[in-house]
C-alpha cells in the first residue's frame, strides 16, 4: 500500500513550506518530487522547462489525464509565526536579497499531487489509462507552463485528454469553487524604467528628479481604473514596486516601477495597456525627462477559461467527493459546498498546458482555511481575495496560512476523484 | 625633497578615484594616507573616530593649523567613462548592493592634502608651529568629524588655532569661492517608513497600498517649498530614495522614503520639518494606514559658517596664490578669480571640528572643471550646482568629473599658502 | 381623433428642446403639458410637488396604470448645432449663470407621454381602467418624484397598480433595453467645502492654499475606485465640479467640490462614502487646514429595481410592439431588438413612485439614435454610456442628440402598448 | 485753509472703503476724486486711460512732481466686521458675481493723496513748480498705468521729473520701508483652459475628465518651485483659481486655471514660464485630451526698480518726517523707523509711469497696522507678507484692516514732504 497517511502528507508539507524556492530555482523541491514519484513507480522526467518534473504512470489503454501542481515560492518574508515558517532567503534575478515564502500555497499543491499520485498508484486496479503528474516551475512569473511545453513536454509524456488542477485559497475547509467559462483574469506585468538626471540633493534645479516623476506617474495611473474603465467593466492596475535611489542626499537618475494589470476582456486590456503607456510617457514629458521611459514585459498570463462541459462533469464528482467527506469537514467546523464564484482577478498559467494540448481544462479552488475565521461569512458574497473576513490573510500576504488538516487530505481526495472520473473505470 | 610632482599627485588621485570606499569603510584609503604621512615624517594617529587618520608635524613653537580632507566615496555607479573610472561595488549599511564612486571629489581633497603635507614638510624651514593634516571618514553621512572629536581627537593631536579646508566644485579651474559668514546650509535627513497592508496584486481592496501612499506623500511634500516657504526664504526638500516592493503582482506592506532637507534659518528649518511630519502622517491617514509612519533621523548637518575676519585674512592669501599661478591657469584656458557666492545649499560637517575646538573656520571651494565647459558663463551668476552650463555634471552625479590638472597642483598650492598664512613665518 | 401625428410630435419636441428649464423651474413646460392634457380630456392636477403635473383619464373599472415622464433640463450649454438647439440660459440655485439644455432627453419623454396620452384617449374604447400620465419635476437632482409623493400625489390621483416609464439613451433606433431586477445604480452626491486661509498670491507661506488642497484631494479620491473597490465590485466616484477663487493673484480661502458616487451594493456604498470622508479629512490635515471640511448631501438616488415578473410581462409586449414596427425601424436602418443589458451606472428616481405606492416598476431604455452611428456595433457589448461608438454623444453631453424620428413614434407606441397590457382589455 | 483734518480724512477713507469698485470701473471713486481736486483749485483731467483722474497744480517755474495713487478694489468679500466694511457686490469681466473689497489699501492711497493735494495747495507759498496728483485705475490687473500713458497722459499733463508713491502694508504704524534698486517682483498671470470631453458622471470611461486633468496639473505645477528653482533663486507659482463644472453628476468638458507667477530675474522667469507650459501640455497628454490647452496672458507686471540715488534723497526726507511725527507715532504705541527690506514678491505697475517718462521712481511702503499686533516682532526679519505676526491679515485677505489713524495723517505728511523735497523751495 503506497498511499500517504495524513501524518506523511503533513510532514511533506511542512518541509516544503519551510524551504520555498523562487521561480525556476525549485531544485530542492524538484528533487523531493522526483524521488517520491520514482518510489511510487512513476516514470520520471526531470528538468523539463528548467526545473519541471513529470511523473507518468501508464496503466493500460485509456485516457491520458494530466494533473498539475506548481512548485515555486515567492520573494516574501514570512511573518506567520508558524512553527514551520520559512526563514530561508534568496536573491532575486534582479539582485535584491529577500526572504522566501510559500505565500501562495504551492506547497499545498505539490503535497496534494504527491498524495494523489500515491493513491492513484495504490488504486491502479480500479482504473485504466495513463496518469501524468506534472510539477511545473515558475507559475508566479508566468512562464513555467509555457517553458515545459516549449521544452517538448508532450513529445516526452504524451498529449493528455484533459488538464486538471486545483489552487488553495481563502475559503473555509470543505468549500470548493469551480467557475465554468472565464474563471481568472489575464495578467500583464511590466518593468518600467523612468529616466531622470541625477545630482546632488541640495540642487534639484540641476537635475530631473525621477522620484517625483515616479510619484506623479503612480498617482496618475490610478485614474485608469477610476476614470477610463466603466462600472460594468473590470480591471486592476497595481504598481507592486517602486524603487529609486539609495541615499537621502543624492537625486538618482532613474526610477523603476513594476506594474501589474488584470483584465477580463480583450478590449479593456488593450485600452488599459495603452493608457499606461500614454500616462508614463506624458509624466516623463511633464518632468522634462531627457529620455523616454523603457517598458519591458516581465510576465503575461492569458485569461484562464474552464471548459464548460468538462467543468460540469468534473464538478459533479467534486461535489460527491466533498459529500463523502462530510464527516471530516464537519469535524473541522465546516460544511461541504461546491460554489461558482464570479471570475477571479488572479491569474494562472495552467491554461497554457490545456491550450497547447488543445484539450479541456478544469481548474478549481480548494478552501483551505480555518472555518472559525469564516463564522458568519456569506459564501454567496465571496469574490476571491477582496472580500475576506477580518483575520484571513490572502494569497501573497506574509501572513498567508492555510491549515494543513484536513486541507491536504481533501485536496488529495478531490484530485484522485477527478482523475478517476476522466480515466476509464475497470 | 619630499614635495609631490604633478605626475605623483595624478597617480595618487587616479588610484583613489578607481577605488572609492563608503562612509566609515575607508580602510584602503586610510592605509594609503597613513603610509604616505609616515613617509613624510608626520606623527600618524590612525583609527580616530573609526577610520580617521591624522598626521601631525610639529615644527617648533607657534600656531597649530588644522588642514582637513574627507575620504569617503558615494554609493553611485560611475558613468564618466574615464580610464580611471571606478568599477568597485559595495553593500550599503542597509543591505543594498551598489556601485561606488568618488562623485563628490573627496579623492581630490585627499590628494591635495597629501600634496600639501608633503610640501609643508619640504618647506619646514620657512615656518614655525604645528601642521595637523586630518583625513576624516564619513562626511557624506554627516558623522565623521563628530566621531573623530568624540574619539578624543584634540586630546590626541592638540587643539588647533584655526581649521582650514577646501572642496572641489563645478567652477572653472582658477576660480575659488570663499563666502564669509553663513556659507552652507543646515541639513536634516530622515528615513520614513510608511506602513500599509500587503496582499495579492489582483485584490487591492484587501490591502492598504503603500506604493500609492508613498507616491501621494512625495507629491504632497512638494507643496512645502512651493507653498509654505516664502520667496524671500530658502529651503530644499529632496526625496532621494523611495523603495517599496519587489514584485509586480504583490502589494508590499511598507514603503521607505529617504528625505533630505536643506535650510538656512532656524525658523524655516522648524517649519519645514514640522510640515514633513504633518504631511506624512496625513497621507498615511488618507490611505487608512494600519499604523502611523516611523521617522528615523539619519544625518544632521549644522549651518557651516566661515569666520568673517579669518576669511578676509585667508582670502587675501588665496587671491595672491591664484595670481601667482596665473600662467598655469591661463594655460588651462582660465582666469584667476576669488569670488564670494551666496550661501550654498550643500552641507558640510567640517564646521563640527572648528566648533568643537572653539576656533575660526575658513573653508573654500576650489574650481576644478574644464574651463572650456564654462565658455560664456557669468561667474557673477554662479549659485553653486544649480546654475551650471550644459555638460557640467554636478557633485553626486554619476558623470561628475573634475580635471586632475591643474586642479591638483592648485589645490596643493592653496592649502600650503593658507597654512603658511596661519603659521609663524621664520 | 385626438392622437398626435408625427409632425405634431416633432413640433412639440423641438419646442421643448429649444426651451429647457432647470429642476423645479419647469413652469413653461408644465404649462404646455397641462394645456395639452386638458385638451385631451384628462383631469389635470398641477403644482404637485412644485411644478409636477398629472393627467388622469378614468375610463371605467379596472387597473390604474401610471405612466411617468420627467420635465427638467440641465445646466449645460448646448453645442449640437441643431436648428432647434437651445440658446436659453438660467441661473442655478447656487448662483451660477449657465446655458440650459435637454441633454438627457426629458423632452423626448414628455413628448412621447403626451403622444401616448393622446392615443390612449383616442383608443379608450379598447380598454377599461384609469390612465395616470405623470410629468414630474426635478429628476436630475433627485428630488422630484419624492416631492410629488410627499405633496399627496396618491391622495390626489389614486394609488396605481403599476408604474411604467422609459428613458431615451444612446442605442440605435429600434432597440429597447429592459433589465429585470437591479437595473440602475444608487447615487449619492455631496457638496464638499474645503477651508484654507486666503491671502496674496505672492505670499503663499502666509496662507493655507485651498486650490492645492482641492487638487490633492481630487487625485487622492481616484484611489478609492482603483484600490479600495475590487474587480468584482462596481463603483464610480466622479468629481463633477471644482471651484475655487476668482483671481490669479489672490489665494482664496475655500474650495468647493461636487462629488457624485454610483454604487450597486449597500456594502460597497458604505465603504466608498467612508473612504471619501477619510480622504477629504486627511487631505485637509495634510494642508494644515484651519478647519475641517464641510459635507452637504445634495442628492440621493436609491437603486432602481425592475420587478422581475412585471418586467417579463411588459417585455413581451414591448418586443411584439417593436416587431409590429419593423418596417419603420428598418426604413431607419435599424433592426427591432429587445435586449437586457447589465445594470447601468446611471440613476433614476422613478423607483420612488413605485416604492411609495408599493407596486411593481417597469422602466425601459428607448434607443433613439441614428442607426448609421452604430454600424458594426455589437449590441451584446453594450454597457450603457461607457462603450459607445465614436461620434455618439452620451446623455449629459453638450452634443447629446437623439433623432426625433422615428424615435418619438416608437416611444409613443411602446408606452401605449405597455399601458394597454396592464389595463383591462374591452 | 484747505488742508484736510484727521476727521475729514477718515470720513473720505471710510466712504471709499465701503464702496470699492473693480478695475476700470472706478466711476464713483473717480467722481469723488475729481470733485475734491477741483475744489482745491487743481486743473482736473478725467477719463484718462478709462477712469483715471489727474489733478495738476501749476505753481510757478520748477520741477514737475508726479504723485500717484491707485483707485481699484478687489473681487473679495470683506470679512473684517468693521463698521465701514464693504457690502457691495459686482460682476467680474468674466461673469462671476462677487463681493468687492478694498483689500489692498488703495482707499488709503487715494485718501492720502487727496490729503497731500490739499496740503500742497495750502502750502503753495512754500514751493515752486508743478504738482501732478495722479489717480490711476486698474492697478490690480496690471494695465492701469499703461492705459493712462497710452491715452496721452504726458501730452495732457506734462512729463514729470520724478514719480513718487506709497503703498500701505502690514508693518506697524510709524515704520516705512524703502528698498533701493529692485524692490518688487515681475508678475505674469495666465488663464489656462484645459480641454476634456464631457459626459455623464456615471460613465467616466466615455469622457476625458478635465477635473482630474486640472487636479493633476495643479499638483505637478508645485514641482516647479520645489524642484526647478534653486534655493538661491526666488519664484512663486500660485494657482489662484480653478473652475470646472457646475453639477456633481456631469463631467464638464473643460477646466480653467488662473495662474500667477512671481520672479526676480529674467532667466528664472523664462525657466518657470516654460515649465508651466511643459507641464500643462504634458498633463493634457496624460489625460488623453482631445485638444491642447489654451494659454491667455491676463496680466504682466515688470520688475519694480527704485532709482538708487533718488531713493537715497527721498529716504532722507522720509526719515526726517517720521522723526517729526515721533509724538504721534509713540502715542500709537510705535517707533519711527525707515527700513529697507529685501525685494518683495508683490508687484506694481507704478514703474510703468516712470519708465514711460524716463525719470526716476521712488516708491515706499507705509506701515499702517496696529502696533500692538507687532509686539515682539523683529523688523529685521520682515520679508513682506510672508512673515507676519499672528492676527495680521495681509493684503488681499478678506480680513485686511489697516488702522485709519494715524496712518492717514502720516501718509499725507510723507507724500507732502517727499513732494516738497523734489519741488523747488521758495
Amino acid at each position: 500500500m503506497s498511499a500517504l497517511s495524513t501524518a506523511e502528507l503533513t510532514a511533506i508539507y511542512t518541509d516544503l513550506h519551510a524551504h520555498p524556492e523562487l521561480a525556476f530555482a525549485e531544485h530542492r523541491t524538484a528533487g523531493i518530487v522526483a524521488e517520491r514519484l520514482r518510489g511510487l513507480g512513476y516514470d520520471v522526467h526531470g528538468g523539463v522547462g528548467g526545473t519541471g518534473v513529470v511523473g507518468v504512470l501508464a496503466n493500460g489503454a485509456g485516457p491520458r489525464v494530466l494533473l498539475r501542481a506548481e512548485m515555486d515560492g515567492l520573494p516574501v518574508t514570512e511573518r506567520t509565526g508558524l512553527p514551520y515558517a520559512s526563514t530561508d532567503t534568496a536573491v532575486t534575478p534582479d539582485g535584491h536579497a529577500t526572504g522566501t515564502m510559500h505565500a501562495c500555497g504551492h506547497d499545498v499543491h505539490v503535497t496534494c499531487l504527491l498524495g494523489a499520485a500515491a493513491e492513484l498508484a495504490d488504486r491502479r486496479a480500479e482504473w485504466s489509462g495513463t496518469v501524468v503528474a506534472l510539477f511545473q516551475p515558475a507559475e508566479e512569473v508566468g512562464g513555467g507552463a509555457r517553458a515545459m511545453v516549449d521544452d517538448g513536454l508532450f513529445d516526452r509524456v504524451g498529449t493528455p485528454d484533459v488538464v486538471l488542477g486545483q489552487h488553495v485559497m481563502p475559503l473555509p475547509v470543505g468549500v470548493v469553487n469551480l467557475t465554468p467559462g472565464t474563471a481568472m483574469a489575464a495578467t500583464d506585468s511590466e518593468r518600467i524604467t523612468l529616466h531622470g538626471k541625477g545630482g546632488h540633493g541640495s540642487s534639484p534645479e540641476a537635475t530631473v528628479d525621477p522620484v517625483l516623476m515616479a510619484a506623479a506617474t503612480i498617482q496618475r495611473l490610478q485614474g485608469i481604473v477610476s476614470r477610463e474603465v466603466g462600472a460594468g467593466e473590470k480591471a486592476v492596475v497595481t504598481v507592486g514596486s517602486v524603487r529609486a535611489g539609495t541615499q537621502a542626499n543624492i537625486i538618482p537618475d532613474r526610477a523603476e516601477l513594476l506594474v501589474n494589470v488584470r483584465t477580463f476582456d480583450a478590449g479593456v486590456r488593450e485600452r488599459v495597456l495603452a493608457a499606461i503607456h500614454r500616462i508614463v510617457a506624458a509624466e516623463a514629458a511633464a518632468s522634462g525627462a531627457p529620455q523616454q521611459p523603457d517598458h519591458e514585459s516581465i510576465a503575461t498570463f492569458r485569461l484562464m477559461v474552464n471548459d464548460p462541459a468538462a467543468s460540469e462533469r468534473t464538478g459533479a464528482v467534486l461535489a460527491r467527493t466533498l459529500e463523502r467527506h462530510r464527516g471530516t469537514i464537519e469535524a473541522a467546523g465546516g460544511t461541504p459546498a461546491l460554489i461558482a464564484m464570479p471570475p477571479l482577478p488572479g491569474s494562472e498559467d495552467v491554461g497554457d498546458l490545456a491550450t497547447a494540448a488543445g484539450v479541456p481544462l478544469v481548474y478549481w479552488n480548494l478552501g483551505g482555511f480555518d472555518t472559525a475565521l469564516f463564522a458568519g461569512f456569506d459564501l454567496a458574497a465571496a469574490t476571491g481575495m477582496g472580500n475576506l473576513p477580518d483575520g484571513v490573510a490572502p494569497n501573497h500576504s506574509p501572513f498567508f496560512a492555510p491549515v494543513p488538516e484536513p486541507t491536504l487530505d481533501l485536496g488529495v481526495a478531490l484530485l484522485v476523484a477527478a482523475a478517476q472520473e476522466w480515466l476509464d473505470a475497470v
